[in-house]
């Protein structure tokens, strides 16, 4: 990558997003369908998801599909229960599911391995079959996204979500409507992407050094995915918070010097935002709000395409992470290759 | 309260916590040892906590305590699912436990009522026996603080670490190194409350605006706990990661102007923390330990009393919550009644 300036790969990658969207919903659904038909003959009687940093962001996603859509409950599994104190849960019925870009980080394989020992059905979900996280599961799904040449993970973040949406609505059935609209995905993602008005605003967030993200229920992990990007890419000291923790403290924070960045839909998460937004304008708070929902008056905002609140994430981070890239090379970083970071995070 | 000057209310609740255990042991032991036995006799396929802000911390500390002591999956249960978008999870054979000091959060209240319905037994841990939390719940343990002044929790946050402490532990029956372990933790907590390391240290952060926060294991819903707080009394942007999650990208926002706050014990989540101080220490962070651990060369250290590493989140806030008092009075500001916002937070 010596070759390339500072972001160009990351750029590359960002706009790849949408044939992304184009190869899963293509090549990607009957593998996925195949693996969705042998997890509702388990009938699992819960889910324990496990990732960290921004596939722990795709695996909330699934997490609230998978109560709401399935009316399975489900965790997030902390790997250092079994890792660090060696805890060796009853999985019995369970479902483990292993997020991971690369499918290398040795914590989650032992958590999936241990798992397996404990009597759980395991899938892996990596953007690497040949990976020894997909190598212990017993299943596992390609989120097909290709290599990705930066070290901030984007099109393998957007691949992974949209392997996990197919992967649980195909449990229940995909009727007609859901299918035409999952179809339209890469076009209102590719028009998602034209928009200069992210890169634009960029500059605004120039001397920013901290700033507060916020969303709820389905765009909730567009938030926490959009303060990591920031974070790992701008350097900032970004905090994301589910519009209802927002209240319980982390609001006496948010003053005029704090901007916020506010993804708010018009479906029911986006409609809960109602009463943050509203105590966020009497904090006199700087706030953008992201996604096809109302904006309060004095909002700047970033318009994405009304699609059901389910697909929604799939389209709003996109200029987030346009955001998070050009406010990078606006502070002279190179978000291709963030100091201190690796790609592969090997903890135990 | 009008009578008190700025944080007397808050110095005088963390003044009490050592009481609060004491009387937790005491009086409190033998409510909660019967909860505990009627667990045991139902026997959970697994545990689902739901609580929000500090109440969330308290509740991550007891779903790390679930699996590794009692080998039950847990997860914490995001309230939105159920209240925002109606999921109507399989509960059957699931334990619901809903943590809040006021009991008065309406969500709160409806995730139990709604769990209840679905076939799981249910279980409110509150600091309030007469509160809608702790009627819809099927059972109830009180966490005994008494009333608290200020509005940032402290004696309500350390009563529910020990209700839940004593709860899990029960399940399986204390034994007497264990119960004579538990019985010094007034007498070590009072100790800690004594010593002025960590108010005489808050004149170090007068000019700080973000921070960071870590830990792992049973040391990470301290450092949640920690971030929090500054937070919401001095206002500073607090970020708290795991230790591992640090690594996966927001450890490259860390330099020299970005003060580290660790906690860092002589346990397994303790020594787990070893390659993160490293790769803080290349990053030349500013690193101060909290904890019974070895502290690295240039770090600032809190040392608190060595005690199994299952108890050591009932000592190691303590200094830290007597740092975020000092330092919103150093900075001007009152923490018993921070700017935006309510003793009891109603969410929907």
């Amino acid at each position: 990558m010596a070759e390339l300036g500072p972001g160009e790969g990351m750029a590359t990658d960002v706009a790849e997003q949408a044939e992304g969207y184009a190869r899963l919903l293509d090549a990607g659904l009957a593998p996925i369908a195949a693996v969705s038909r042998r997890i509702a003959e388990l009938k699992p009687r819960f889910v324990l998801f496990t990732a960290r940093g921004t596939s722990d962001h795709a695996a909330l996603f699934a997490a609230y599909l998978t109560e709401i859509r399935l009316g399975i409950p489900t965790g997030l599994a902390s790997p250092s229960a079994i890792t660090v104190y060696g805890a060796r849960p009853d999985l019995r019925d369970a479902l483990v599911v292993g997020v991971s870009q690369s499918g290398g980080s040795p914590d989650l394989t032992e958590v999936v391995r241990v798992a397996r020992d404990a009597g759980a059905h395991t899938l892996a979900v990596t953007n690497n079959p040949d990976s020894p996280l997909a190598d212990i599961a017993e299943m596992h799904v390609d989120v097909l996204a290709g290599k990705e040449r930066a070290v901030a993970a984007t099109k393998t973040y957007t691949a992974e979500l949209m392997a996990l949406l197919l992967l649980v609505e195909s449990v229940r059935g995909i009727d007609a409507a859901d299918r035409a609209e999952l179809d339209r995905l890469p076009e209102l993602a590719r028009g998602v992407l034209a928009d200069p008005t992210a890169t634009q605003l960029a500059a605004r967030y120039r001397f920013a050094d901290r700033l507060v993200t916020t969303g709820r229920g389905y765009a909730y992990p567009t938030a926490r995915e959009t303060a990591l990007k920031l974070m790992e890419t701008s350097y900032l000291s970004a905090l994301a918070f589910s519009g209802a923790d927002l209240l319980h403290g982390p609001l006496a924070m948010a003053d005029p010097d704090v901007p916020v960045l506010a993804v708010v839909g018009d479906g029911p998460g986006g409609k809960a935002m109602g009463e943050v937004l509203g105590r966020l304008a009497e904090r006199r708070a700087d706030v953008l709000t992201v996604g096809s929902g109302a904006a309060p008056a004095n909002a700047v905002r970033i318009p994405t395409p009304r699609v059901d609140e389910r697909f929604s994430p799939l389209l709003d981070i996109l200029p987030l992470q346009q955001l998070a890239l050009s406010l990078a090379i606006a502070r002279g970083e190179d978000p291709d290759a963030p100091r201190g970071l690796k790609k592969v995070t090997e903890t135990l």
